[in-house]
Order: structure tokens, then sequence, then C-alpha cells
């Protein structure tokens, strides 16, 4: 678990605040999955079953994390771009390298 | 959740069978990922940091899954295919068409 | 090949201008790499290393895409979002979709 | 371009032995997309459509690893298996490592 990287208690609501309770949603039955993978292990279900649940749960994560990166590009990098400088540069290279993870994760 | 395809009382255990422990202590690791990741949306996080742990918690399901297939070719589909016939020929289309699955996810 | 959704004549520049010759290069190199692949296919080069190549081919295709998409990003989004209204929505929901289809292919 | 590491005058044919005709053609038509991206880069084609062709291509790609990996399951996996021992062991490593590494580019 990493340490967020900013956590002031004047800080702008975060990019996905209208979308935080279809998020959490989301993740909560992702988490269900996962423990539902957990339980196909124990009771030694066949493989290729187990591997069907493992790439809809990925995929499950991967709507989320999509989710989350178009509000952030709508708020947080657009926010910056509008104020300009080297912090709108900061952010564009920050999303950009979450994009990466992403597309190689 | 889908329905395991194998579940004869007789069946030959699955591939992973020796490797159950460690893909267990991994899955509840994920499960435990995926909480974090909730926690942190409820926590309004910054949105990289959350992408962050999404990439972290993918990447760890795919390492679940390519030793569920790599057990799996080395028992199951090895067993098929040292038997012949159409069988052997199923279980490596079913083997290819998880792995299509798993690149695209 | 899909037709391009904007070729004004007195169109801004696209965002990739700057790094045009680099990125023509990298996409040469790739051109080269699928040409080599396909002469092993025809030499009948062992599998395993035509599989090798292939995903060198694909990380350098996608590294085209990551830094397009930065580019794309710093300038086109940036200049949409500080004029606001409509377009920008547009312009952020267009690279959401470009990012998931990235992430998927 | 790595070096093959089975080339013996008297080598098995290679798995996709049957499938090469289709394997070349579908590889001179991705050869022939990569060219039209630096065209498009070229021309200063509006971003998201490079963006588009770009994970046409990977797709493209990506299906031609998925036939090459089916056809070495079924041939030369299988032949090892069927001899059994330390060969068989190395061969199905082998393909999981090229699995592993397909799944993350």
């Amino acid at each position: 678990m990493i340490e967020s990287t900013t956590t002031p208690a004047e800080a702008a609501p975060v990019g996905y605040v209208d979308d935080k309770k279809a998020l959490l949603a989301r993740l909560r039955r992702t988490e269900g999955q996962v423990r539902g993978i957990a339980r196909m292990v124990e009771d030694e279900t066949y493989c290729i079953d187990v591997l069907t649940q493992i790439s809809a749960a990925n995929r499950a994560l991967e709507r989320v994390a999509l989710s989350l990166l178009e509000d952030h590009l709508r708020h947080c990098v657009a926010e910056a771009v509008a104020e300009g400088g080297e912090a709108a540069d900061a952010k564009v290279r920050e999303a950009s390298d979450a994009i990466a993870r992403l597309v190689r994760s």
C-alpha cells in the first residue's frame, strides 16, 4: 500500500466524488468475486472455470480504473491545465504514467 | 459465477492441487488489496494513488492466473494429450480460449 | 482504415507535432519488426521465438500509443478544457474511450 | 531479433506449419497496417484516429500470437509431454513463460 501523495485537510474534492457510490458498489462486488475465486480454489474447482472468473474480476477492476481515470482527466487534470505552468505539465505526466501502468497490467 | 463443468465425485485432482495453499494465500492477499482500494475510494484518496493500487491488484490476479494455467498445461492438458483423440483436441482448444480471455482482459 | 474525424485546412497542428520525427522512426522500426516476424514464419522458425518477437512488436506499438496519448492530453485535451463547455467534455470522453481501447487491446 | 533456439536440419516441422499461409497473410496485412499508421503520423492525422489504428494493429498481432500458441500446444508441447521426462517439463515452462509475456505485453 503506497502513501497518498495529497491529503491536505483543505484539499479540493477528488475528481470521482460524484461517482463514489457507484465505484464503491462495483469494488464491493469485485471483492466478492475475488473471495469467490478463493472458494473455487479451496473446493478444487476445474482450472479453466477459475481462470474464467479471474478474467472477469480483472475486467471489473479495469472498468473501475477507466472510470476513475476519466473523472481524473475531467476534473484534476483539467483544473491544473486551466491554471497552466509547471503544475499542469506535472499532472499530465502523472496521468500518462498511470495510463501506462494500466495498459501494461 | 459460472457452473463448474466437471465435478464428478471420482474426478482426478485438479492440476493446481500442489499449489493450492500458495494460491489461496495470494488470493486472500488480493481480496485484501481490493478491500483496501474500496477504503481508499471511501476516504476520497487521490485518484492516481487508487489507480496504482488497481494496477497492483490486476497484476496479482494475473500472476494467480498464470500459475493456474501452467499447472493446467502440466497436468490436465498433458494427460488428455497422452490419451489422444478428440478429448485431447478439445482440451487444447479450451486452454487456448482461456489464454485468449486472459490476454484480452 | 477509418476516416480522420478532423481535417479542416485551418486545423491547429496535432499534439504530437514536436515528436513526429521520433514517432516516425519508431514506427518504421516496428514495421521492420513485423516484416521480420513474417520472415520467421516463412522460415518455420521455432514458435516460441516468433511469439517473443510478437510481444516485442506489441510493446513497441504500445509505447508509440502512450507517447501520442500524452501529447494529446497535453495539447488537444488541455486546449479544449481551457475553452470549456461541451467541447471540453466531448474531448475528455473521446480520450477516455481511446484509453479504454488501448487497455483492452 | 533473437536467435532461433532450434534449427537442426532434421527438425520436426513447426507446430504452425499447416497454418503458415494464413499466418503469413495476416502478418502482411499487419505490416501494411503499421505502414499506414506511419503515413497517418506523417500526414499529421488527428491523434485519436492514429490511436484507433494502433489498437487494431495490436489486436491483429495478438490474434497471430494466439493462433501460433494454440498450434504450439497442440503439436510441440503435446509431443514433448507424450515423451515425458525433463524435456516435457521444460516445454511446459517455456510455453508458460511465452504466455506470461503475451499477457503482459
